[in-house]
């Protein structure tokens, strides 16, 4: 099997499992079940998730108890697409090629699904503690979830973006944003992964800085494409960072100092996961992939 | 000391437990981090907590692993109460006698910060695993709390609420948005107070019933002070169901008959304490109070 068809059996796979930890769309409130449905059967990558699991393989884990906790990063994330989407944010209308929550189901529902979402990501990883009650490590991997999602990690990074579309801006707060906004979700994936299967600290430590730099990348390679690509690869506009004046690693950099970047991040990123004696050659051609991807 | 001594000093030593969990207000976050602030800070009633630990007091809980828990409860309220005065929600200006979120920070900062204060309610409660690792107990009260804010619980409840706003109303359809929007996070944080105290699962079981009436009672009171109170009094708006053309349950039933479900909820409540061999005295006052007052 190739990387390619080893990767698609891999997200059909995670996708059942994100697909099995949905509500069922019954009762009264039934529109925000299905709100909250209709963004997270989207599509799009599946990385955190896919990230989180491949971690998990790398130490060796071998149990189901990562199985919430797959599905809960989907969810977080989802949830945060949903409320960057909204009117009062970026003003979005199109995601992964699809009307946005708040267009399908009215900015009051997009508000509260993206709402409900965050705190379903939460339940469903509690699920974790049926299955292994009193494991410290769930305990572990449910407070490095709860602290990357939080202030210091994606939400405060998305408060430091929202504020910087009016205020002076400069690299040492783009550097922070990619960081908290961008990064801190996939670290959090792949800690989760590497706690869960019982990795020491100190591994843990060089998966976060692994991440880090895989997420810096990632959000760099997002800004190419937006300048390179078309609308019909992406699934959403092109040049919608100029279009809203918002700058970017490319914008204040330049495209090819940009591309340099991402080549040197996920250098740096193989060179730290090629350290560890652990090994799961599916992980460094994910990382690779996911860097250097064209949508 | 008499029962309004006594609620004084109780209430103190809840805020300052609160203000101890709350972010200091620095770094490229410090809008967020204030906007959050400003809402934990506004004051309010501290109900929840104080409830959540009159019930752990009630079966002679002891132990500081329940200080994070009371932070947590208060968040999540506040995140509700941030996210329900939107411009796309109930648009309301005015919160305790002091203009709302949004109004001060923008509506962009009113939706991050809402959700920064539902995320930050499980960091919180995450650092009850540092203090006691690998308590079930603990992981149980973890999943209380996320069930009773979500999807079946406050969320679901505040999203039915939305949609009544513009289509048909039941009797049913009331007492559901009453039981997930209000009384859900009584339960929650008078089920939190038994189980982290180690009551039994059927003692856990009374507590859920008392607080759902405590909370419908509470909820129905509501009703009633919007219509017979003055703003002055209330620190918002009065008539403002009117205004919104709300159905509740004064506007349903009528005003005698919202007060005699007052009544009759808050008996059933009081004869439920008294049944369980546990006696905490303040905790039945408080109930009483609560479903009593006049503000």
């Amino acid at each position: 099997m190739n990387f390619e068809q080893e990767m698609k059996k891999k997200v059909e796979q995670i996708q059942n499992t994100i697909m099995s930890y949905l509500p069922e769309e019954t009762g009264f409130q039934k529109t925000l079940l299905e709100a909250m449905n209709y963004s997270m059967r989207a599509g799009g990558k599946r990385l955190r998730p896919l990230l989180m699991m491949e971690t998990y393989r790398l130490f060796e884990g071998n149990s189901k108890v990562i199985e919430p906790f797959l599905a809960a990063i989907e969810m977080i994330h989802t949830h945060s697409l949903i409320h960057d989407d909204l009117p009062a944010i970026d003003n979005d209308e199109y995601r992964r090629g699809r009307k946005t929550t708040h267009v399908v189901y009215g900015e009051a529902m997009g508000i509260l699904a993206g709402d409900a979402l965050l705190n379903l990501s939460y339940e469903t990883a509690a699920k974790a503690f049926s299955l292994e009650p009193g494991n410290h490590n769930v305990e572990r991997a449910f407070s490095v979830m709860a602290q990357k999602t939080g202030i210091f990690g994606m939400i405060g990074g998305q408060s430091v973006d929202v504020e910087c579309d009016k205020t002076e801006f400069s690299k040492e707060k783009l550097e922070f944003i990619y960081c908290l906004k961008t990064s801190a979700l996939i670290e959090s994936s792949m800690m989760i992964g590497a706690i869960l299967a019982g990795a020491s600290d100190e591994k843990v430590k060089v998966i976060e800085q692994i991440a880090r730099k895989v997420g810096f990348a990632f959000q760099i390679q997002d800004d190419i494409l937006d300048v390179t690509s078309t609308m019909d690869i992406l699934g959403k506009p092109i040049n919608s960072d100029e279009k809203n004046h918002k700058t970017t690693y490319v914008t204040l950099n330049g495209l090819e100092r940009a591309r340099e970047e991402v080549n040197r991040m996920s250098k740096e990123a193989i060179a730290l996961l090629e350290s560890l004696e652990e090994k799961n050659e599916f992980l460094t051609d994910l990382i690779l992939y996911l860097i250097n991807r064209e949508k």
